[in-house]
């Protein structure tokens, strides 16, 4: 007799492993924390990472006309293929090709944002069980994709005091056989540090001499304030092949349009068509970014002006700076003044702030006391800083110093006794 | 003494396993197809599941200038919650709400085009080691997506000579403890089958009998015939929770968008929290589908004219009877008249073309011979048929079915012996 299938009974459905190893480890801590805001003072976020939210850093007309000559050609409403258009491909192989690090139109795959880019990158080089690098502190959504499909995260060290350069020892001492990819953020989130050509040049070092591939999320690439130069890991690179992550989000200042692109950077051939096409085939299962977008591209990139980067980059610097040097002169706190990007972090000497156990606490009281929110570096796997996103418009960034200073002077303890005490 | 840690000593990146497990079986026919067109007849495409290539579908200006205004707004730049706008959710629960099956904000998750929903909903309720049951013939991105993640894939039958209607047997015969899901495309691609009330009734009861959750793909929603209703898997179900899938692609003509969701219909609260989180921790790795057409689609739901809707639906009924008519009376083909979406499958009698050795040979000697393109039905794991697209404007469609004609006239041999003879 034929074996009776066993089936359900009753309903039981359940997430699925991978949904409930998806983890937000940003929001994790944010929804852990009672934020309750003064009522006496209107909030003031620091903690959003969307320049668009204040409305001071609108992106430029050509950007929004691109968009409405594409609507108008009536040519982008079908698919296009899963990576990209040709064309639309071509424009950002032109915009990034330099001789050192020479892009055609087949290198580039087009992707729902930067997100989708990191995405189908590690999904493309990671099986389950390999690890990869990534930068603690740093930017969540490695550790939240890599995590979701098996893939482990070994965080290598920032050295706050170098600059938040990498501690390369650090780093070269966390690879082994199963590591399968490297991750580098540059310029960073949550550090607005911008590596110099030597540091980058030290970390291919370490990827080549181990034969470990390099993700480079550049998404704030050329966002590097006066004085300061870019340099992408690719056009450093002789040998090393390097997935390069960027997008329109930042620098374009659209992070809601999700378009995002792979740069391959492959000079020697190390991933051969294999990885070229597992990026292909990844790509086929959500179809590319927004066709719209995809039409307006050559035109955004073209034709924007070079006034419009160089006035956000000028506000984003003084922003920065202005953030320093007040911060700088409170009692327990020492920012570290970024180099590009939109962030400035910010040390807590916690040992002089017995009221709060540690970050989370003590960005939990600012609220609580003078409504102004910075994201605890909790959320970035880092222990005693916070992060300022500097897009505020400047009086808010005044106000907000105003009341971190107050909030610090009303906390902070000077050291009462030396460490001798203890053994008192 | 530290053991020395093992490291690559030479370059050796492979593709993962997953990028390897990403099928796209219309790709591997297609791709492995000689496509050689009759030089002195240009090709019609009839294979190309896009419908806005021939320039005859437009979609609507209502829906253009929606597009615009959200873009003269400046208020959709920024990042959206990942699972989309509140607003922009409300209207699509508005849309499609409905005494039998009530929706609201909550019950919407937007995504990157349908096929992201499809994505989304599997990846929410299967475990590797899972199966899924699956249309066949049926839209390949189940499968592609499933078998990716390590989920298999069972395909139960659907009946030509019942229009299309599941095998309800052989569907319920498959199912085991494993059995995570069950996808019910309705419209179908590739059978442009509708199916009735009742049926949708008894599939229905097979869910509920064995307590497995359907996955709704029904992106041709509405898209049917005069004389032929559509009615929501869900507003039949009292108990089986349902992820209904679809989008803007199909219906408002505008696939290259990206515009889809997820309507989560659950009046048992058999999901509970727990998969609505699933799919909310989901949607977090790539942020949603592009603001500008969220900002727009409010008004696409509540001002795109009846009108348009009507004369498309008039259309394509007309091109798939025109189509049908056309090729009953070619000797060896039997097209099933479909009842909405774009699709028309024409059965190939294949004892009666010795020339032939399947679907595949077939299709491909009608391009070398008459630069006609139909896609095989082995695309949709089902042999001996074809699949043509009707939205091809109607000169083609008379011309393409002409040379199809020509095409089986040639070919064609009547059964020269019956059954009999072969024991001779
Ligand atoms: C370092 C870094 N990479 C990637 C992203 C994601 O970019 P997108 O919005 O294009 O997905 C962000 C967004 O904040 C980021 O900070
Ligand atoms: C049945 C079915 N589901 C889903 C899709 C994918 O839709 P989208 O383009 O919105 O991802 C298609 C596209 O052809 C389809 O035929």
């Amino acid at each position: 007799p034929a074996k009776a299938k066993s089936r359900r009974q009753r309903w039981d459905v359940k997430a699925s492993e991978m949904a409930n190893n998806t983890l937000n480890p940003i929001r994790a801590i944010v929804d852990g924390m009672k934020l309750t805001p003064n009522p006496d003072k209107p909030m003031i976020a620091l903690s959003i990472g969307d320049p668009t939210v204040f409305g001071n850093l609108p992106t430029d007309d050509t950007v929004l006309q691109a968009m409405k000559d594409a609507i108008d050609s009536h040519k982008y409403n079908g698919y296009s293929p899963s990576i990209g258009y040709q064309k639309s491909r071509e424009a950002v192989a032109n915009f990034y090709s330099c001789p050192e690090a020479p892009l055609e139109a087949k290198d580039v795959i087009l992707t729902s944002g930067c997100s989708q880019a990191i995405d189908l990158a590690i999904s493309a080089l990671c099986n389950p069980g390999d690890n990869i690098l990534a930068p603690c502190p740093g930017f969540s959504l490695y550790k939240t994709v890599a995590v979701s499909m098996g893939i482990e995260v070994k965080l290598y060290n920032l050295l706050p005091e170098k600059s938040w350069e990498i501690d390369l020892q650090h780093l070269e001492s966390l690879i082994d056989e199963k590591t399968s990819c490297m991750v580098i953020t540059n310029p960073s989130n949550p550090c607005g540090s911008v590596y110099s050509k030597e540091h980058l040049q030290s970390i291919l070092k370490v990827a080549s001499r181990h034969c470990v591939p390099v993700l480079a999320d550049e998404i704030y690439g050329d966002m590097v304030f006066p004085g300061c130069s870019f340099h992408s890991l690719a056009s450093l690179s002789s040998d090393v092949p390097i997935l390069s992550c960027g997008g329109l989000a930042k620098r374009w200042l659209v992070p809601g349009w999700r378009m995002g692109w792979i740069l391959i950077h492959d000079r020697n051939n190390v991933f051969g068509s294999e990885i070229r096409q597992a990026l292909v085939k990844l790509s086929q299962r959500i179809l590319g970014p927004c066709t719209i977008i995809q039409g307006a591209l050559e035109s955004i990139l073209n034709n924007t002006p070079q006034s419009f980067y160089q006035s956000n980059i000028n506000f984003l610097k003084s922003s920065a700076e202005l953030c320093f040097n007040e911060l700088s002169t409170v009692p327990g706190l020492t920012p570290i003044m970024p180099s590009g990007a939109m962030y400035i972090m910010v040390g807590i000497d916690i040992d002089h702030f017995p009221d709060f156990s540690g970050d989370v606490d003590f960005t939990e009281r600012l609220v609580t006391e003078q409504s102004v929110f910075c994201l605890p570096a909790s959320a970035f796997e880092y222990a005693n800083f916070f992060r300022i996103v500097v897009t505020v418009p400047e009086e808010m960034m005044v106000e907000a110093c105003a009341r971190i200073r107050e909030f610090c002077q009303r906390h902070y303890r000077p050291r009462s006794r030396d460490s001798n005490e203890l053994d008192q």
